[in-house]
């Protein structure tokens, strides 16, 4: 079902072709992060700390190093101080991130890392290097690094965002804070106060693919990195800054993606293949297990959240209170700041104070993960929402829409917003039968909505025409959510030839203009943006030539249908075929290259209501049913819409239920391989329903938001109002597994 | 030694920096055509006929296709037949070129392929390939294929060219022709006239790498070729034509070139490699050996030219008659058309008919051999001036300059000829002390000149500026003379950055604009303007950056020695470092197309001077000193320029005094190995000095003018006109063995 709010009658965008990508991926024949393979290949293996903090005393190489078939060890000394060099704070991060120096600040943190002639040779050799380590005091999670006299990961680390600064030292890296408003006055004007305190535990992206990076160096400083990511100058850039060489001497090409919601936004191993590679003389091969993505790429932030709401009894929200604070692992940089922006920004509050920490601890450095940092947050608004809503006895979806913001109202975090959709998913769950579908004993149904600004920054794209009239169109966007086809067509209804004359390509970093990472749901729109321009370059410059061909003046020739026409029709037409062929007599070859920062980036809401089953006996929540509403702006390509709303949706039902990060007192990680960390698989879930919303945003071509990621932000918060209304217990506490359902439903009857 | 006409104070443009391929070169990290390795990758071999002329009656690949390991069968019946589908007939030539289908029309005529896991299974295999031919009479020679009742290639070829078109088939494929004024009269003019007849015989190009293609094809048609070739581009558009698909479905990536001169701008194992690949659905390599080179790939014609001119008794040509014939092998195209224009183009002569026949006979095709048919020509025109000089007791030089071509003079070929150097190199030689040398006992010096009309055609470019402000220049020229520093040298004189923040990239077909084969010596010419104009949009997308960061009209903005100033010096100027950082605020990234037809193609023109010794015993002619001055225009890279101008002229002295195919009766060749085909080396041959003439071209930023193959033309004349100041014989048939020289000393002491 789609909720279409007007229908400009395109001719490609909208429709459901075979993607450009199928027949190579289905077959094999796609080449991701670790398939390249290159004459005299090396593989290098990492070595990594086995504990959470520590001080390293030495590294000793020379058995590894003089071991048969081994050509290099390197360790953090094979790499520049980035620190004596006077480079940004972030950047230095970054570089003690890939590898460690003076201390390792989690288990996994990489010390030292070889490269040898086999797989298991490699492996060998890195158990050979011996490390010498102090073993230091460790915090794991907001609250032990919060506490008093914890232990420090950053000796020095002052708490930015703090009027006056303080004088000690913390593992609090920065504050964040959003207010509006009399906080007590509009409590005051509440019939209805609900307090509450969330946990949620850190959650991996959990992508199919692990990090994978094949570098190939040359003798002259040069190297190429083929390497798996979301965006390959990102790649370049944090590369090259580790390496201390400018991005113009690495080359970065984009292998095919398993996945990375996020999480694959960071370097890891590219600069390690590079230096191995420059060592050795030869390609390295670095390809994570399962085991080292879970301890050594980043998840998600463990978070405590403290959400105070008030409500009139008309339904009318008055005040809000959020206090967060968001493990960043071992590096400041947690999504607090996004969770700040997002976590009342779907609903026009007068009164409010939102307040936020970054807290470093010995765990992985946190990376981006889908909507990153408002899932969490919006677990705690909107299941204080629903008691809100229980409390008052009203609709909660009718809550939501009595507080929805809409076109023109100002944003919790600053801008008014222009057109955007939220009131249309509210009000396309509630016509939606499953709404008032009946439920049965032990079921419940709950609803939650959800809210991601969307990023737009950056891209770039060229549009080459061929001899016949076929284009190529060349992003710098690694194909990660359908970006060939949604490229493919909208350059189709561009240029008004056929989607299969168009051939979408996903260059390298030398041969297609800068084009910033893949996050923020921001490629159909930016880089869409950027192909729907080059296109339009490219038809001034086809009815520039049909006009010199006719001998008109261009205002005379028009492009329709693929096609130049003369406006009165007293010249046959001339097809981008034609024009293609006779282009070396017109001025040459027929290209355009378009560069942007995208503006007016269309904000995402999504709302969805799941039924849930709970078993009384064993505590297992099992979803019944789950509708998810959420607008696209244009849904340039369907299919991929679809799949975007129903992945994230999978993802917040498996971060509700089931997945979390389990550490021992040591600070190591209990459940490193999907046997253990419980991902939802097909077999547990009902279809994901989809209802794609459609209200253009105005900044775009084609109205395009992005759809990425905010379908994972309500799941948590409609899981735990479904388990409510099913059970009558509300967790509060992420996972909610059957042992903390059960736990809740003895003390309910206690 | 370089004359430069003015000097605009360059500061990149004319250095001679470290080359950007250099080191990989040098370090065997370059990848050429072979180097290529696919996991999974199979080994093809071609199966050749041993015939010169025959129908191809049955082909049996039946025991090919049975033995172990074997992949891949393929026969000219799995390519389309595009008579059938109306194609061009030059395409249907290709075609058929590519891979016979009823008849084998050279020895080394493609008649069948396999694939298989190892070479020396391919090998087997593609013996094992039973082909059964009725061998048919053959033609060698333009003599015999222009013979009456001569044995026919093609049954229905009519001359094209000749009114009325002649009611019999023939060899021969078409006639061109020249003429202007009254031949009667303008002989009636001379003092002195002068008729000679010459030969000359195929000469291959001689490039060190075999030709080698790798195909990767998807299951969906698509297909990946990985190649050495003169332009990726054409290899594209032909290897389509031949396999029946669209352009869009290939992607051609081009390797390192180890030498072209011409011979690879034709397809030759890509459409076979392509087809393999997609039957045996693994990638397959096609590497040829020099057996194959010789045999199958394209050398330049053998010629008959029969030249009479008349001259006064001041020195100035009164009249010329031409006649031409040029072998074009197994299908029409020989370059009897560029022969005809470049023949008597250096001089201004009042009278004159030119005519050309273009043969086909039962060699390879030929393929283009720098300035293409222009060395043939001019070995019998200067032969003849030489005469003519000599008859009227006037200075060689000063002959050529009687009636050198200048600005304003209508070429024999059409167009009048705007700024030209050809006097300028003919002065440099005349004041080189290497013209007033003493010469000793069987020593003689020889002069020639040498004339090159030079090519335009398409060529794209995209300039991407990096965040650091370093920048990327993307063409689609293969760097086969140097393309890649003279890419970087002209982009740093613009965006007025160091030549090493720039790097210069050869990009496949899917990443830049469509560009030309590499021809003409049009690269630096063509491809460089859009170089330089791609540069241009960039600068005046920085100055409207800066004029928009200072709030300013852009007229206020002058770009100098890489940033933006104020024109009154009002604010601190912006480095393009600068304004690279912040262009995610100032509009996105910064890069730039441009594609273009190039116009104003500057003429070229060389002058030489030789001294030989032939030793009278064995008939030996050794190259004591050499000096070759020639017209550059401007030298963007004058090491490249050098480079080619050498060797031009080292190609030339190979053919003017070695190198001849030899074919036995039957049509095998005799000699294909570079034992039996003797090139020269480097232990034959003195120092060939240079003198660069600057005489930049009015049509080009930098005044370009194709340097890369004009210097193949004077050799063998001024070879021949020194022989003759030697020795007082004169030759007339290339190469001028010892032999040949011995015979006719022997002639000339009866």
């Amino acid at each position: 079902m789609a909720i279409t709010e007007e229908n400009p009658g395109y001719k490609w965008v909208g429709t459901r072709p075979i993607r450009p990508d199928g027949l190579d991926k289905v077959t094999g024949k796609a080449q991701f992060g670790a398939d390249l393979t290159l004459p005299g290949m090396l593989f290098g293996k990492v070595v990594r700390s086995p504990h959470a903090h520590a001080r390293i005393l030495s590294i000793d190489t020379s058995a590894a190093e003089s071991m048969l078939g081994v050509k290099a060890v390197i360790t953090g000394s094979d790499f520049p101080d980035l620190a004596a060099n006077g480079a940004h704070p972030m950047a230095i991060d970054v570089s003690h991130n890939a590898i460690a120096r003076d201390k390792v600040l989690y288990e996994g943190h990489v010390v030292a890392a070889v490269a040898a002639t086999t797989r298991e040779l490699a492996e060998a050799a890195a158990k050979a290097v011996e490390v010498s380590y102090e073993v230091l005091p460790h915090v794991l999670t907001v609250d032990e690094a919060m506490a008093d006299n914890a232990p420090l990961l950053h000796e020095g680390m002052i708490t930015k965002g703090v009027e006056p600064a303080p004088d000690q030292p913390s593992n609090i890296a920065s504050r964040i804070v959003h207010e509006r408003g009399d906080l007590e006055q509009g409590f005051g004007e509440a019939e209805v106060v609900v307090e509450r305190e969330f946990t949620t535990k850190p959650v991996h992206q959990g992508y199919i693919e692990p990090h994978a990076a094949v570098a190939d160096a040359n003798s002259d400083g040069r190297a190429n990195i083929w390497c798996s990511s979301q965006g390959h100058f990102q790649m370049r850039a944090d590369t090259a800054s580790v390496l201390g060489v400018s991005q113009g001497t690495l080359k970065v090409t984009a292998a095919e993606i398993g996945g990375g919601f996020g999480g694959k936004t960071v370097i890891y191993l590219e600069p390690i293949a590079v230096r191995l590679s420059q060592r050795a003389g030869r390609p390295v091969k670095l390809v994570m297990d399962r085991d080292e993505v879970f301890r050594a790429t980043g998840p998600t932030s463990g978070t405590r959240i403290k959400v105070k709401m008030g409500v009139s009894n008309d339904g009318k929200l008055t005040a809000a209170e959020v206090w967060m604070a968001f493990e960043a692992g071992a590096y400041a940089g947690s999504p607090v700041g996004a969770a700040g922006m997002t976590v009342i920004a779907a609903y026009d509050i007068p009164h409010f104070l939102v307040e936020g920490y970054d807290v470093v601890c010995n765990k992985p450095r946190v990376a981006a993960y889908r909507a990153p940092g408002a899932p969490m947050a919006a677990f705690a608004v909107e299941s204080v929402l629903d008691e809100l809503a229980r409390s008052i006895d009203m609709d909660p979806i009718d809550l939501r829409l009595a507080n929805a913001v809409v076109e023109g109202t100002q944003a919790s975090y600053g801008p008014k917003f222009p057109r955007i959709g939220f009131v249309e998913t509210l009000e396309a769950i509630k016509e939606h039968p499953n709404y008032t579908a009946e439920l049965g004993p032990n079921q419940g149904r709950g609803v939650a909505a959800g809210f991601w600004f969307n990023a737009g920054m950056s891209s770039s794209a060229t549009v080459h025409i061929n001899e016949n009239g076929t284009a190529t169109v060349v992003t710098g966007s690694p194909d990660i959510g359908g970006s060939r086809q949604s490229m493919a067509l909208m350059a189709a209804e561009e240029l008004g030839i056929p989607y299969e004359s168009i051939k979408p390509v996903v260059a390298d970093t030398e041969t297609v203009g800068f084009t910033d990472v893949t996050g923020g749901s921001r490629v159909t729109l930016a880089t869409g943006a950027a192909v729907v321009d080059a296109c339009r370059i490219v038809i001034e410059d086809l009815r520039a030539r049909a006009a010199k061909t006719w001998d008109v003046e261009i205002d005379q020739v028009e492009w329709v249908d693929g096609q130049a026409q003369h406006v009165d029709g007293s010249q046959p037409p001339l097809s981008l075929n034609d024009l293609a062929a006779k282009s070396g007599r017109t001025g040459g070859p027929i290209s355009a290259n378009a560069s942007l920062n995208a503006r007016g980036v269309g904000a995402a809401f999504s709302t969805q209501v799941c039924d849930v089953e709970v078993d009384p006996e064993t505590g297992v929540t099992q979803v019944i049913r789950y509708l998810t509403a959420q607008d696209a702006g244009r849904a340039i390509s369907p299919d991929y819409v679809e799949g975007q709303m129903q992945g994230g949706v999978v993802q917040g039902i498996g971060w509700g239920l089931n997945e979390e990060y389990v550490h021992d007192e040591n600070g190591n990680m209990e459940n490193p391989s999907f046997l253990d960390y419980r991902m939802p698989v097909a077999s547990d879930l009902p279809m994901i329903e989809c209802c794609i919303v459609e209200v253009p945003n105005p900044a775009h071509p084609y109205g395009v938001r992005g759809v990425g990621e905010v379908g994972i932000v309500p799941p948590m918060a409609a899981l735990g109002n479904a388990i409510k209304d099913a059970t009558g217990v509300r967790l509060t506490d992420l996972p909610m597994t059957p042992i903390k359902v059960l736990e809740a439903l003895n003390e309910q009857s206690d």
